[in-house]
């Protein structure tokens, strides 16, 4: 697919109104200023998706103006909150040439609420920020993070992003949001479509349909506030980890983690790795050849609990042979436990660090780029087993290391796979790009989807969605049509596009 | 609002058609086969709002076929699947004179997935059904279940119906949906939207915008099939209880519940009743004067884990002056436990009865109607106690029996309130919907969104979800005329009506 840059006239007439509108110093254009929202892992020095402009807006009007503004002109708008996507395109548009809305300056935690469990925030709060606002508020109150701290707590949601704790499946934690409409209204959705609901930000149902889903991994309004559960700091908290060599075992494993977390002894996100993960001094570990595997779980809750969760564990994952299995166990009053332990500890703490960024540094230095392939299977031991060697044959084909990082949730796991290059090679970096197409058209032809994608990519990714000649996304196409006439908004993000540039 | 029946000579004609196509006994027209279509807790023998017909079809291509031909003649579907949605209209459509297309012969359990814990389900599948089906597979299963045996899994769970099991939220237990679209068309969501997707009904997102909460409380499509997420059979059961007298002990006890609902001692689904719920015979008790309250619980798991528990259930709880605690535990492996056991320890084992239609039945006999009216507040012990006298004083006010039966989530709560009438007394049925329409201003002035409402009150209802002049509701009316042009489904539903359609 071919795409069409924004039309010039049509973005420089929006600009010239939204700095007239937000004031001169909110609205930047010099080349040196956009270069750090071009996608870092893409051809060094590539300067055709550039935006032709970045806009930070103060305040919720601010974002309604400039909108409006994008309308009237057919300007189209390309969001980020903290624009970390890495791996999925950074702050990069879709469409050349977009004017860039960079939310980080509504960066404001609005209410921590202490006896309900949650906390309102705007886009532009990252994962440090939030975390600090807990522990101002007394820090009785965990949030779950994912491995890098530096992304907004928004943003990741959104996007379907995940962490690691007994909440951490971002998506499913935000409870009620604020959105701008691609028309320049305000929206609030469940009980919060009542003016000062007292339920808005507990309750997850409103009076209707749920039109929250509609904000994820779309171009169908711009999210402005969400409530965001948060999760008890728990009196113990172990820190499990289950480590075995050779790839059979993965299946006895697995099933045995299935039937853990389905009767709820295990209540967070474990996360499988081979050979990254294992580390156990915290130290990243590339070694594709290496057959050991590492798993890493938690407990959480009174001592008695984690105490009984502990010794089925044992009992069920101790049984298969050729594993071990070990803890860490912190008081959940202490609160410099994990605080300089290893990424694991730290990250079904809540604690968001920096400190994965190195593992990723490691190829090809400080600028290294990487490309995230990530099918979606269910929780069933051979089946994993089947796509990790599916995904890994592809690497092994493309002569590329291949290193396995599953995230598992009760019934199924996202099996990541990373791609990594030096953006400034740019003959492999684009062989990179090319892999990734026919490694989705094998993966999906076994009847595995994505679960984000580049934005390169993303047309291919919603094509292989194909049910009833892809009746999903015709849907959705009808309702982006509907309430974003103009088109403006994030055109072509997840395959989205308006009517005017479908093919 | 007045309501506009549907055009006599369109449904007549889509009717022949439909005749035509379906066969003529998949069609009913007699009054006497229509009559149990009547909404049975409204003015006894009143036709006003009476079908025009009732629709049976057998495949989802006979939905299909029937949506097609109701948008060449502009012919209104009202869409039912047990049609038990009493309290809130049973089958009666919003627009008389439409077509009730009734999808009780869809009632195939299509799949009960038995290693990854959930169930595929049509829309006229029962809970006695799923459970009869489960109990079949192995009974390693629980399937949630609300108060009645008899309704339809699909139905409740898309009017946000609840359980009281630790999956007793039922719309966050659809994972997965095959939909027939306003349009004819046939879409899946989620991983589904991709033709054969492993993962169709066990991971919860897919690859772009969530639309399944489109089709909660709403008139945007006809769900064939869904997911529904299992619970696996415990070890033991414990079947808790609290008892106290006097209405401020609803405060420290409300805290205390929800305490241990967010540190996840407790993760079912408890209910607080006054009267009603207290009696240990599991005999109804509507005295509204008595001031016994009474809360249940339950606690699932491994003996240890459940033993852990209820220590500290007992620690909490019963540090609270006046209060007294109990429980019966249950072998999760003795399938007769609360097999005959009183209605709070089958209905918290996923065992479904009808025994609950009796209290109903008591205060005018076997034909007594009731309207339900529920407001949602946050779980905050002063806050809940100030929802019920609220309640409570309108319902005095109106000089009615008031009973509390109240439905907690982990920060949240649902405050349900019963209207007992008989429909034979015309003046006072009358008079009961109209004390609905104060109550609704009163409460939702204090800020409290109700969570379901009776077909007749919808627009009521919709109208104070006011944010923002009715952001929301535009939204969602925009959304409804690009997906159903001709509005022929459910016109109404919710308050949402076709753009032809509204004032």
């Amino acid at each position: 697919m071919t795409i069409t840059p924004a039309d010039s006239a049509a973005v420089q007439s929006a600009l010239a109104e939204i700095r007239e509108a937000l004031g001169a110093d909110a609205v930047f254009t010099e080349r040196a200023d956009l270069d750090e929202y071009r996608d870092p892992f893409w051809v060094l020095g590539d300067s055709t998706n550039d935006v032709a402009a970045a806009v930070f807006p103060s305040t919720v009007e601010q974002i309604q103006t400039v909108v409006r503004i994008a309308n009237t002109h057919g300007a189209p708008l390309w969001t980020v909150s903290q624009g970390r996507n890495y791996g999925y395109g950074g702050s990069s548009p879709r469409v050349p040439g977009s004017i860039l809305l960079n939310l980080s300056k509504l960066n404001r935690v609005l209410e921590i609420n202490t006896e309900l469990g949650y906390a309102v925030v705007e886009p532009g709060v990252r994962w440090f920020d939030l975390v600090d606002a807990l522990e101002e508020a007394g820090g009785g109150w965990w949030s779950s993070i994912p491995d890098l701290g530096w992304g907004s707590v928004i943003g990741n949601s959104l996007e379907y992003g995940r962490g690691h704790t007994s909440i951490g499946s971002h998506a499913e934690n935000v409870v009620g949001m604020e959105v701008v409409l691609p028309n320049g209204e305000l929206m609030r959705t469940g009980m919060g479509a009542m003016t000062d609901n007292r339920a808005f930000h507990t309750y997850p149902f409103g009076f209707g349909p749920m039109v929250d889903g509609l904000f994820f991994q779309s171009n169908m309004g711009i999210v402005t506030q969400i409530g965001w559960k948060l999760m008890k700091r728990p009196e113990k908290y172990a820190s499990c980890w289950i480590h075995f060599d050779g790839d059979e075992i993965v299946v006895p494993v697995i099933d045995a983690m299935r039937d853990l977390m389905l009767d709820e002894t295990i209540n967070n996100y474990p996360f499988l790795g081979r050979g990254v993960a294992a580390n156990k001094e915290g130290q990243p570990d590339l070694d594709a050849a290496s057959e050991a595997w590492a798993l890493r779980f938690a407990l959480y809750g009174y001592e008695d609990i984690v105490e009984a969760k502990w010794k089925i564990v044992e009992r069920v994952i101790g049984s298969i042979p050729g594993v071990t299995v070990g803890r860490t166990v912190y008081d959940g009053t202490d609160r410099e436990g994990p605080q300089e332990g290893i990424h694991d500890d730290k990250v079904q703490a809540g604690i968001p660090g920096m400190e994965l960024l190195d593992l990723y540094k490691v190829p090809f230095g400080p600028d290294t780029g990487h490309l995230d392939f990530s099918p979606v299977a269910p929780l069933i031991g051979t089946e994993v087993l089947k796509v990790i060697r599916l995904v890994r044959g592809l690497y092994e084909e493309f002569g590329e290391p291949y290193a396995a990082g599953c995230m598992l949730l009760p019934n199924s796991i996202i099996v990541v796979s990373v791609m990594f290059f030096d953006p400034k090679d740019e003959e492999k970096t684009r062989q990179i790009y090319a892999n990734y197409d026919s490694m989705l058209t094998r993966v999906s032809a076994e009847g595995y989807g994505l679960y984000r994608s580049h934005i390169f990519k993303m047309d291919a990714v919603a094509q292989t969605f194909d049910f009833n000649d892809h009746a999903y996304l015709r849907f959705v196409e009808t309702i982006k049509d509907a309430v974003d006439p103009k088109g403006i908004l994030q055109p072509g993000k997840q395959g989205i596009w308006p009517k005017a540039m479908r093919g």
